[in-house]
């Protein structure tokens, strides 16, 4: 029943104006008593920009004083549901997913010894699942991993579509097909809000269909000698089904190479996916069969260093191996960012006399995202009254609030993280700003972006470090040192840098005879002097800013 | 004259099997007295995943002590003549380049104080240079700045097709056209190899015009109201004169934004270039004209962070600046690896309400390499006995190869870095591998890759630094210390590592406690012994592996 100070709220903490990393909450209730549904709670992963880092996520500080019905998770992919292991005990809700979902989510949850805490609750698809104020009723949309669905979220004040990620598949291969039936009925009921994936907005016409990649491989592979190696997303349950019955087709046993092969195929089966096809044979079996008559299902399509791919493509892995005559296909795309170590693969591969196949030379991947033409024909049936694209960079978040105003949503809003957004009642207005951002995982440490370990890290790799210690006695002379560790420095051509290691020792021991003698038992000012010192000799010397620390011993 | 023992060799040192940095020799002579000239000496950049160095370029030491007659060369893109002024001292011999060419190269040569030193010989275009026992001519070729030069490398053994960097462009817009005819006569004459660019073999059909570009820029430019931004490479001079005849067209002043801008229009003019165009007006004079009367043309396609678009688009530049209603058009591509740097500067400035306009949504960007169309015409009218891909990634080679094979060339090389290849007399041949490697210009210093430095800076990058002092007596005793610090290292939620870095030193003392005061005088054994300790807690408190240093100081 609705109050009068009632509010229905939106907060997206993650996935927008930025890549991966989803977590929106949806809170309803006056402002100082709302009560929340967690939508997803993603990660993204770290880069070469991102030193020591492997995993990013959401800051749910925001969100961790306040009143927490449920987090709802739409599907299995890592930027909706990586974090939840990190996050779970900051937020602790009852976990909603469906079953393919859950088995993964179970997996994330043992490994950081969760499992007996967490309340982690399986929902059939199409059911309805409540939650404080929120009714919330999974929809069977069509995306690139089984059971993705989208949420109407239905609240006294009105109904959300919380798309998650989709596209229009009319050959999904696996799963229901996309329920547009579902979707015109919240459309005829009356939509508030569409809170919608905006990842292929600037691309025109449809994302393409499971099916056609099907039988484009079934061909393909069908006509191919020597070894086959495909890579892809494991999470693609569908694409693996369709390698698996390509190589069934073309006489060829599966091999799996991949711990998240393993583990993905796994969830699969334990919820009746891959039925139909013969079981995987292991890789040391594999390798002993008639080149013509197996198949690997790799990892490492991104170029990942530790995976699968990268191992075969250096020459290191123990059972898979590429020569002239076998061929390499690359059943994914490339993500922005991962170009120069996929092409140093492609380049190894090669090497080795591999023949390489990729989209669009040959129609081996689509898109998991909606396309333009997938956007309008969503709009249309749907019907909002409120655009809220989520699920992109800044320029996509505001290229869909363009396009849902060119379709004639009446409000298209472009949303950032942090955003605290009144959906109703009254026009949607943004409330506030609450606190948002990103958490590193630093090795056993969750901690802001932007901490000073990160800051020192970068000057560390661009610049390197000096160590000075010196012993001085209570009477303010040098007993020993001043001596110095060089880290990341290099003398000409490469060389270890000894005589420019002493060269800054004679100009540190100068800097401190330059020190009047009763001062020289303070240790800042001691060390503020030969850090100065140490810092310039090192620009002159190397043309590097190195980071110094100088330590005074007392004796 | 030809002898008996004489041989002609090609030895690539850049550009094969890696991006860029192209420098390429050919020897004449018998083995132990060759002569030599070089063609080209190129630079690549560095990135995040070698931090600290900004230019990478081959390592010359194999012809450090070879005869070398001449450095020539071909275009004055980074690639082809950014290391001159670096490696020219370890090579000292006379550099030919064509008028363009040669004044950027001037620019080079007084920032490293070389001017008096290096001899630099201006070349006309057509001419031809002797240099030992090599005849040169230069051919006129179509690129993405003036003055692209084949070069036609006569022997007694044969010639040699060198082709640097080539497409075949109908409308080049500035400079002479494809000189077919050139390419022709040296087939007829009996060409013994081409050596050719392999950049866009992996595409197909044509490269496309600077004609078009320069009809879509004028179209596009005419209806545009706002403050226009093109970004762009600079050395494209073509695509400077359309920006700035679009321009002048639409009623629009043009400002030259960036320091690459200038330098290259400067060194356009001063051969005669761009006498067409209006000339360009101040940044800060353009700021205060209506914003439908300018145009800004920008460095910094490629996302660099340093350069003008970046500014511009974090709003700190202090003359340009856009708002709703203002367009910036990318005309460039974008090169593989820049992608992030590249879409996060496009998020900037679509926040800030500009439009945002890129190839391929609107016909603002050619590509300067040629496509496989333009490489199958290129054997018909050179007919090579024997093909040398050079200038790709190792997978473009093959490739290459593939299609100079298809094309019935009777001999299709794959060379790589190092391979010093006899072309004559008899059959290809690779005799050796030679030195070769890349050289990081790392500060103040050229390194080779790989040197300790860069692994040391790369782990410092990754997890970190502990520097660790303490004072010893005579008798093994401590007097002070040990005493950590810290860098790169944070504790929970991104705090000061204060009560780690105690734990880590209660754990050092603790473990020099363990040492046998007899063994106690010996540095190595203290300093391996409190390394372990330290490195080990370190693991546990941070699940972090930081380089540790030691330094004992005896007092």
């Amino acid at each position: 029943m609705q109050k009068n100070d009632d509010e229905l709220v939106f907060l997206p903490l993650g996935g927008c104006a930025e890549i991966g990393m989803n977590l929106n909450a949806y809170g309803y209730g006056p402002a100082h008593r709302r009560r929340w549904i967690i939508a997803d709670i993603g990660v993204t992963f770290g880069d070469d920009t991102t030193p020591g880092i492997d995993l990013i996520m959401p800051d749910p500080s925001y969100l961790e004083a306040e009143d927490i019905a449920a987090i709802i998770l739409t599907h299995a992919h890592e930027d909706h549901i990586g974090a939840i292991a990190h996050l779970w005990p900051r937020l602790k809700a009852p976990v909603y997913a469906t079953p393919f979902t859950a088995a993964l989510v179970k997996d994330k949850l043992h490994e950081q010894s969760l499992t007996d805490e967490v309340d982690l609750r399986i929902v059939e698809l199409g059911a309805t699942v409540q939650a404080g104020p929120f009714s919330v009723t999974y929809l069977t949309l069509t995306h690139s991993i089984p059971e993705p669905n989208g949420l109407a979220i239905r609240t006294p004040l009105g109904t959300v579509l919380h798309t998650g990620d989709w596209k229009i598949d009319p050959s999904p291969m696996i799963g229901g097909p996309f329920d547009q039936a579902g979707v015109e009925a919240l459309g005829r009921e009356g939509l508030l809000a569409m809170v919608c994936d905006s990842t292929n907005v600037f691309v025109e016409g449809q994302s393409g269909s499971e099916g056609d990649v099907r039988e484009e491989l079934a061909k393909l592979i069908k006509g191919l000698s020597g070894r086959v190696i495909v890579t892809g997303f494991a999470s693609n349950v569908a694409r693996l089904e369709s390698i698996m019955l390509a190589a069934q087709a073309a006489g060829r046993s599966v091999a799996l190479v991949g711990r998240s092969m393993h583990r993905i195929h796994g969830a699969a089966r334990s919820v009746g996916l891959l039925a139909d096809v013969p079981p995987p044979i292991d890789d040391e079996a594999a390798k002993h069969l008639p080149r013509e008559n197996v198949l690997f299902l790799c990892t490492g399509s991104q170029g990942e260093p530790r995976a699968a791919l990268s191992r075969i493509a250096r020459g290191d892995h123990p059972h898979v191996s590429v020569a002239e005559g076998d061929t390499v296909i690359f059943s994914s795309r490339v993500i922005p960012g991962n170009e120069r170590a996929i092409f140093a693969i492609m380049n190894q591969l090669a090497d080795q006399g591999a023949e390489l196949i990729t989209e669009p030379r040959r129609h081996v991947h689509v898109s998991g995202h909606p396309c333009r033409d997938e956007l309008r024909r969503m709009y249309q049936w749907a019907r909002p009254q409120i655009a809220v694209p989520v699920h992109g960079e800044r320029r996509h978040i505001l290229e869909h609030a363009r396009l849902a105003r060119a379709l004639q949503v009446p409000v298209a809003l472009s949303p950032r993280n942090g955003d605290l957004i009144r959906l109703a009642p009254g026009d949607p207005v943004v409330l506030d700003e609450v606190p948002h951002g990103r958490l590193h995982l630093d090795g056993q440490f969750l901690v802001p972006e932007g901490a000073h370990g990160m800051i020192d890290r970068k000057r560390l790799a661009q610049n390197g470090h000096i160590g000075l210690s010196l012993a001085v006695d209570a009477r303010g002379r040098l007993k020993d040192g001043p001596f110095a560790s060089l880290r990341g420095l290099v003398g000409d051509g490469g060389t270890q840098p000894d005589t420019e290691a002493e060269k800054l020792e004679e100009l540190a021991e100068q800097a401190f005879s330059r020190i009047p003698a009763d001062e020289r038992d303070d240790d800042e000012k001691v060390e503020k002097a030969l850090e100065r010192a140490v810092r310039r000799a090192a620009e002159t010397i190397f043309r590097k800013r190195p980071l110094v620390d100088v330590t005074v011993l007392r004796v």
